[in-house]
């Protein structure tokens, strides 16, 4: 039912299988309504969008719980997602039918991946947040035999708990183990995700994707904004579904890959898609209300679309933690939840493949760059588990050269390479990815403490191991500044730098 | 002739009057030669172009010299800029036509912007580097004369000198004194673009920006990928030509925001042009080649438009360096360009604008945002020149608040406001663009240092202005810690801090 074709980060790209097509993850869901849909379903599908989904429970009392066919109804063929009305529950506190309505409402009119009736957390106190956990817990468990009954439907089990962690572990735990779904949500996002708390998001999705079973797929309510998708599709996230073009739209607004601008703010459309290449702002701003939404929803999902190409495309080429690093320039926001990506990258670590098939440099760019996880496992590897071997009693640290050759160990001298964002490696290590591959264009001053610390660990180490002599080739001036500290405090071997470090006079760093 | 609209940086919107129509800038010209147009002009401008360059010496030799009108030999009606054969002399060491006879061709047949025989430099030693700019000065001289008998044409005067900073220097203030000419070009980059070496081009830019006539539009050759634009246009450079469209084009290849794709190593398109909407990656590798170069052209013409509209809007805002951060996290050759820009900072300081009538916040993202001339030029005033009043002894600085409000001096209590990027400022410029105005999603701890500088400095200030006692409050913990080593060193002042710091028990920055 679910295929991963490919991984980065704990991000994927995979085929989920529905009655009615493929869906490509990562993959949007818009909310389409269909009493109230400005935007007609043609544009999106020339936005490049093959799935949507709608809500069944607004569904249920427009029709009086008429069997209709969703995808009738709808006119639309391809995959769709019902919703059961925890969006009502969260914004009305409540809806008039009960859980097994609801769920057999959903296989009957024939719903592609449809989601029990749970009870969203939102922002709330603790013990409204432990409620809502427990009671979609308590309905998740009642409707587990019910789905059994609809198996061509791909059941989603929602994950609560909101800002309360122990709560969203708590709800991730147990829905693991829950027979019959073999989809999960993560709930209610949305108040975080209005508010720009995307920290609070990221911490969210993590606590809960870290705990359900990896090979299934994950699906994140009501995130559709291109500021937040690179960083939850990075976590492991599937899907997600969003009104966000729709609900911009009405107000006059228009998305871009950077932030949310009012129509009147903009002089120029740095976009292409149909819109934006026919109309200019003004046009848009001198258009009845009617049109100029029509014309920004469609410009709406084309931004949200692209967006989920480039992420795909970032998948593709091993890239996609350098492209968080673009993203979080975009906006503070998403610096925010760029910054909790440290906290979690053995997480990460743990899911990024060693190279893929065609290898490319690794970019880096500064401080952020030490976390990414192809960075990090390698240090650990060559500091821990590879290091220094034990027999010579010699050891030459030389600075990566730009052809990436790297001079062999004999037997009374081991060579270890060094360079910055790399660290020190031992030569053994040379050509292993990403060990010559990494590209920069230039250091800030803590990736220059970054390699000073390396190579003093490298050095503790080569003394444990019993090497009485260190040589550093080609030190910069502030790694032979912290390596003539070293040489006074340590005892049991000798360090030498070759000359006085190279440019040592301007104190610049690159 | 030229008109400037709006600034930021020292990047400028303007409008550049010509015989057919207003050039606005910043504005690209791409390069066509009308023997070998894979791209209908149809689609120059549908891709939002407006302008064109063709080379004057090639149509001069193949319609030996007669006297055509450029724009009926094009079909273009809009501005048209002719080279005069600088390009030929590059790739083949000379041309056969007298500067007489191309400049006289030029205004002949109706060039709008035409450019006098330069000797460009390209990258060569230093002797031939001296010749191209003597020679390229002495025909300027020459040319300077006849250019004055077709004032209709705007005249464009190269400057050359290549990576010979000083060179250029010379090149530029001797250019303009030259009379007749109301337009600077700068030349041969394209050596230097084509080996990603970014942060030349950057100081050849600068150099010549810096002493050239401020009010006259400058030029820049061979320049159209989408990671320069936005740094030579926030250097100055008002228009810029380029045929890497279709040169990448013809080589299979596709152009990002980010870098160029050969596109049999693309899976999806991350864009929304006309071509990548109708087309896969997979569907241009199967067509023909003569097909693919021309949609691949079309496509790139699309991505280097809206990089232009893209910067624009952000000379609109005031948010051009901002942009700058994120372009420079896109490549590592972007962000060694983008390194060169703190060395200029006092020149773009000088050309920014204070604030523009919509005051939006300024947002920043770490080490690099310390280098935002808004920022830069706003500790330059409040510790210099306005700094703390004389009189009170006793000085209390308080965290800036999130709602902005700053407590008022009383007669004998000063009160200043610090932060991170901000610094520390007095509460007298409480409210001035940009004190209350940054926001940013964390810090790194190159940013805490900056804040700890700051506050050491001020400190420094008040006690030279005879304050008796300093009062810091919420201060976070790397600032209480420097404070106490403060207090330790500095005499005749007396340092008090509330607390024992703020998060100080973490140890973690924000």
């Amino acid at each position: 039912m679910f295929e991963v074709r490919d991984v980065d980060l704990a991000g994927r790209i995979g085929k989920l299988y529905t009655r009615h097509g493929v869906v490509e993850t990562p993959a949007f869901f818009p909310v389409i309504d269909p009493a109230r849909q400005e935007v007609e379903l043609e544009a999106v599908r020339e936005a490049g969008i093959g799935q949507v989904i709608t809500n069944a429970y607004l569904l249920y009392k427009r029709t009086g719980g008429a069997p209709v066919s969703i995808h009738e109804y709808l006119g639309w063929k391809g995959p769709v997602m019902t919703d059961s009305g925890a969006y009502q529950i969260l914004e009305y506190g409540g809806v008039d039918v009960t859980q097994d309505e609801i769920v057999e409402y959903q296989a009957r009119i024939g719903s592609d991946i449809a989601v029990i009736l749970d009870v969203p957390t939102g922002d709330v106190d603790r013990r409204r947040a432990e409620a809502s956990v427990e009671e979609t817990l308590r309905r998740a468990r009642e409707a587990s035999r019910l789905i059994t009954k609809s198996p061509e439907t791909i059941w989603v089990l929602p994950i609560q708990g909101g800002r309360f962690l122990d709560l969203v572990e708590r709800s991730a735990r147990e829905a693991g183990r829950l027979p019959g779904y073999s989809m999960y949500g993560i709930g209610s996002p949305t108040v975080f995700l209005d508010r720009y708390q995307y920290d609070v998001v990221v911490d969210i999705v993590y606590t809960a994707k870290r705990l359900l079973p990896a090979g299934r797929p994950v699906h994140l309510f009501g995130a559709g904004h291109p500021l937040i998708i690179p960083f939850v599709v990075a976590l492991g996230v599937d899907t997600f579904d969003s009104a966000s073009y729709i609900l911009y739209a009405r107000d006059g607004r228009y998305i871009t890959e950077y932030g949310v601008y009012r129509i009147e703010d903009l002089d120029y459309f740095p976009c292409d898609c149909p819109v934006c290449r026919r109309y200019t702002p003004k046009d848009l701003l001198e258009m009845s209300k009617e049109e100029r939404t029509r014309l920004l929803a469609i410009h709406n999902l084309h931004v949200i679309s692209r967006t989920v190409r480039r992420v795909k495309q970032a998948i593709k080429e091993g890239r996609l933690w350098e492209l968080l690093e673009e993203v979080a320039r975009r906006h503070p926001a998403a610096q925010a939840a760029f910054r909790r990506f440290r906290k979690y990258h053995r997480y990460l670590e743990l899911h990024t493949p060693m190279s893929k098939g065609r290898i490319r440099g690794l970019r880096a760019y500064g401080f952020e760059s030490l976390w990414n996880p192809k960075l990090t496992r390698l240090q650990a590897r060559a500091l821990a588990r590879v290091g220094p071997p034990r027999g010579p009693r010699r050891a030459v640290l030389v600075r990566l050269s730009k052809a990436g050759s790297c001079p062999q160990d004999s037997d009374d001298t081991h060579y270890a390479i060094y360079d910055y964002y790399v660290g020190v490696f031992p030569s053994a290590l040379c050509g292993v990815y990403p060990t010559i591959h990494v590209d920069y264009g230039g250091v800030d001053p803590l990736v220059a403490k970054h390699l000073d610390d390396a190579v003093t660990a490298y050095v503790h180490r080569l003394r444990e191991r019993g090497y009485k002599e260190v040589e550093v080739r080609g030190a910069p001036w502030h790694l032979a500044r912290r390596l003539a500290r070293l040489r006074r405090s340590l005892y049991g071997v000798e360090i030498s730098v070759d000359g006085e470090g190279v440019g040592g006079k301007t104190g610049d760093y690159m």
